[in-house]
């Protein structure tokens, strides 16, 4: 069957070169990217134990994580966290399938614990965290989806969006996090993993508003602690000066108030200690940004199952397909996918699979869209690799 | 002090002359949108509360709501719910300021009662829902904003973004899901809350795609529910016709296998009874749809407070100003504004206030520009306006 | 079979005679019977579902309901709730039996919060208080039980007490919670229903040691509460003094201070607003008291099956078999009775039933254990009776 | 102030001249004796943090902690659990004192966790129970006690019971746990902590009913499982005939038909991990045993604060008083101890404190009643010696 696929000569002023631009990224300690995480740890290990134990992928979705903030009281050299932050693992999963149980909540709470133990690496997980779960169980009917031995059909009405390629400020914004975490925690262990970074470019002024939870046990005092912002403040700008030539200036916790020793201490790395809940998707899209300029969706990705929620797919498909599409097409300056599903359509089918495409001037516009329609679908055709990816750990999704 | 406003002239095809658009409203009885209403009403009765016992509005956040959905059995004229559907209210919510104690919890249980009453006209709260409640309290440093007699600080780097006019099939989507449920659900009871509206239109044709979960005490058999889809697609279809002069196509719950007996039936009208969790913020934005086509912003507009939450408040006065400048500025196609905060500076003062403008051909954009930066200007000197009327209920979150 | 009934004649100073007895009652408001309250009805609800859904009772025991203590803010004259009572029902049901769904939880719900309702008269259910529900499956093994058509077996091994008959103290102590909700409540409305009964007696001097939380609406002022006080102590007095020719003195909340304006008000009646938790079984044996100079079993008879759940069906069995010798055998001035059963043992057969008697001085013992055993072993073999006065509500757990 | 002491010559057969003796023990891995070992683990805990940072023990009551079973399959060999255990710890603590924060829940949740590693060896703390974690704050009334240089006042009007010497059966039952867990499993690890011990004595035949939960993966298969019963069967016999020349008979999980693979097998070695839910204060009282045929108190002893919770206090204190008269006063057969408190009264003024006695024949019960009452009264003036002992852990409450 032919797919419904549209690619449209887009006539807009390509991001790079309108006058505002803002990107902004949640790190992996922040509440919203805890649960982000969470949700996705958990289906990745339900996967595997169903691939085990049942040789397939069942239903489930887990992909309501929620964090209610604890309390703390931190120091310099220590405190400690006085009310427990509390996560629950929300969603569905298959429990029992062909007379085998299948441990799913047992399944997603050592996920879950291991996830936390790995990524928030400055908590205590015998103390300073609660993790409960309430899994249900799903409806038959959707159980039912995952038996066959063809294309899954769509779980929901329900499309997916992506764009390519990232911008100078998408690719600062993404690296700044993602290096401070792999590269200068290391050297720094003060620096704590709920790392905001927010990008504003107005024009050729790069401003980097970036938000971190200092680890109290690892800053001495307040020298140390204004210390390690200027390292912070240093290295990013450093990193920025490598993706462009526009001026950078970086700010690292813009509240505090030094004078007052009213600064961003934690005990533990994140503010989910004091305060600040936390939920699946409403942070970073599955490429790993929040950017107004861009087409957006708001499906949550993380938790989802990879095998026929479409949410899922589209979101992470799009994303692949634009960046397909920006190798593998000359002359793009700028590709916005839009991938619509039908509830109860095959997934390779889409009601419509929408390629926007802002060329480069005086590019051919036929043999682009030509191209890109092969890009589109052959990524249809080979749908389901993106449900492997996913499994096996190659995509994120937030 | 002078306020950072910039007017940007946008070349862009304006989104109603672009080949694929997309428009989604999920309906007051979708788990997300439950979710976003809970949170709201919960918010909206504790600033009231806070203001009977104190005078002001105290520091809350009660923007986490968690809906795990329970288990049914719909029945054509009948039916039950065989396990509730679970509610968790979570945030924070100041609980005692100058000895007087506030009951914060049991305003948001009660709030949070009331409005599943008034709007899942449906269900049985005694048996078909459990309420509960998890605020915490907040940290001190941000109850204190609340304290001063002056315009409140941000409380977070945080961007909100809005636009205006809606294009055709946005006021289609969004009018489709209200008038289902506040005109023809007077008629047709077995109409549920639980609508999900997906547009998309190719170029000019608009393909309406309407989830709704039937109440099957309101519901004889299969012909009668036939016939109830049939005349909201119709209803629908009438009502798209008088926006717009495009060719429409209706389909309601077009994943209904009624020979197989396999049809979208409830008994509560909302599927978070059966299977379908819900959280805040990953619905509709604040001008009540989802819209790829548009830019978006990512934060939860319902249930955190009114007075110092940039998130909220940005949101609802970009919306507002956006609104307001193709009133009062002549020549304006499309307008986008997003506003940036900066923790800790005067939500009045931006750290930029971006108006990205697609003016009529031939327009004069120093006039429109001019006359722009005059209503956001305006706005923002009277900012706390916003706060009211979100107490008043004048302003929807979702 | 024969059963192993043995009667056995104990040496002992009856109670009566004895120089100090203790008796305790605590009411139905009382955080622990509200938690005993519950569990039973709740039981009761799913054993009447059962029979109309499947014919016969499935395996439940509901007998865990945890209440956690609210915050309250109790006036003369009003008064709130500042936080709700969180009341978590716990146990096992059985939620699926040959293709019928049963809706265990939501049965659960609605029966919880009409008794609720019905009980504790001075609460409003929409913000005083929070109803949730965890009940999980029992294992199949025990659900095998009830299909088979003959005398079930028991589910443990474990035992149940009784006694007869009530000594004075026993029956005044009764008595006066008793009088107090179903009496003078009407006529006083600012009685709560949360009242403890403490008796002592030393030798001819009963002390009477009433704890009442009394409702802040209905009492205008200090004054109001005092003359509520001497209302209640003289009505308990006179009451007592119907039973018995020994002195009473009765006391109403003892720990008061009038002077500082320390009391025992309320808003709702019951101190589980505040501080207060409960849990079932912690209260009143299944004859409504409690008795240390009396044999007692630590089992919770609230809320467990009454089909084979062992220790519910002995306690209450022994407690009948108890009331009918007294009433069917000359000379008996006490009988003890304890079952004793063994697991997977029919409960019709006891591992041992012991009477222990102290008889009238110069009664004819070998007489006694004749017609004592005939009692227990009619009562044995009748002893399914107990379960169908356990679901029409003739039998008392608490 | 004089006690008002009251020594009474009780004429009765002493409990191991009567025919019928039942003695009950859960073994600490019990769902029930869980729940108190996690109830008083977190007390202790409390108590030192309070020391530590206040100086002083601060108001608390832990002593409602529900266990809500999980689900297994467990597996000779192996196993797994299928649901986490879900563990709840109620109860109320001081959260702040004098400006200081105390971190009550956190220390509360390492505590409990802490507790389960050490006791419940066989569990998986990562994946087989879930640790969650309610503890509200007391009211000021009660926190105000714990300030003051004095004797504390009693919070309630409520009774202590206490008995000695243990008879031959008490001492059996309470052995058999004990040495099982503490010295066989060391052998054995296929023993499971969840072991209870129910105690029959039928004139000169006792009969020790025990019912043990083994732990799968020390299990290879049936024979092996056999052959265990058969070593604990032998072992406790042993045990049992070093305290009585009486006939012993030892049955070990008599409801296993192991010709049908029906046998008492778990994965974590409690039976909470399928389908037993555990309470607080609903097994052992204080002496570690449950006695029908002696006085008990309905009082949960683990969890409550030892400084003035007069029901924790008084059954701790009875049963000392009752071990100390029979050591120190010749010619006591057997004494019972009640202990009445009266509202805030202080705790070392009981309403009454009375010792039943039965004295060996032809004793003066003169000089009996006087060198009771001066154990009772010296006992009485030196009464926060038991709460000392509770916080260094000499006294065990279940």
């Amino acid at each position: 069957m032919i797919r419904n696929i549209k690619v449209e000569h887009l006539i807009e002023t390509p991001v790079e070169k309108q006058q505002i631009e803002l990107v902004e990224r949640k790190g992996v300690g922040h509440p919203d990217s805890i649960s982000d995480g969470l949700a996705e740890a958990v289906s990745r290990a339900l996967c595997k134990e169903y691939i085990e134990k049942c040789g397939v992928v069942l239903h489930h979705n887990t992909d309501e994580t929620q964090i209610v903030a604890g309390r703390s009281n931190p120091q310099f050299g220590g405190g400690e966290v006085t009310q427990p932050i509390y996560t629950l693992l929300v969603g569905r999963a298959t429990k029992e399938f062909e007379g085998v149980e299948i441990p799913a909540e047992s399944v997603a709470l050592r996920a879950a614990r291991d996830y936390i133990r790995n990524t928030i690496v400055d908590i205590d997980l015998e103390s300073d965290i609660i993790v409960d779960c309430k899994l249900g169980t799903g409806s038959s009917d959707l159980r039912d989806v995952f038996n066959r031995d063809r294309v899954p059909v769509a779980n929901d009405t329900s499309f997916g969006v992506g764009h390519a390629p990232f911008s100078e400020l998408e690719q600062i914004v993404y690296e700044s996090e993602r290096m401070l975490i792999t590269d200068l925690k290391k050297k720094i262990p003060g620096i704590g993993t709920d790392i905001k970074v927010m990008g504003l470019r107005d024009n050729d002024d790069i401003n980097l508003t970036i938000c971190c939870g200092m680890v109290g046990r690892h800053v001495d005092d307040m020298d140390h602690y204004i210390n390690i912002k200027e390292e912070m403040a240093d290295y990013v700008t450093d990193l920025a000066l490598k993706r462009t030539d526009r001026k950078v200036n970086t700010f690292i916790n813009a509240a505090d108030n030094e004078k007052c020793d009213s600064v961003f201490l934690t005990v533990t790395g994140t503010s989910a200690e004091m305060g600040d809940d936390g939920s699946v998707g409403r942070g970073n899209r599955c490429n790993g940004l929040i950017t107004p300029n861009r087409p957006m969706s708001m499906e949550a990705t993380s938790g989802k199952n990879p095998i026929n929620h479409i949410g899922k797919i589209y979101n992470l498909l799009s994303t692949q397909m634009a960046k397909d599409i920006v190798k593998a097409v000359p002359e793009v300056e700028d590709v916005y996918i839009k991938l619509l599903s039908q509830i109860g359509q095959p997934i390779d089918q889409p009601l419509v699979a929408s390629a926007q495409i802002i060329p480069a001037d005086g590019a051919n516009f036929a043999s682009i869209r030509a191209e890109t329609e092969v890009v589109i679908d052959d990524w249809l055709a080979d749908i389901t690799k993106i449900t492997q990816m996913v499994i096996s750990g190659e995509l994120d999704t937030f």
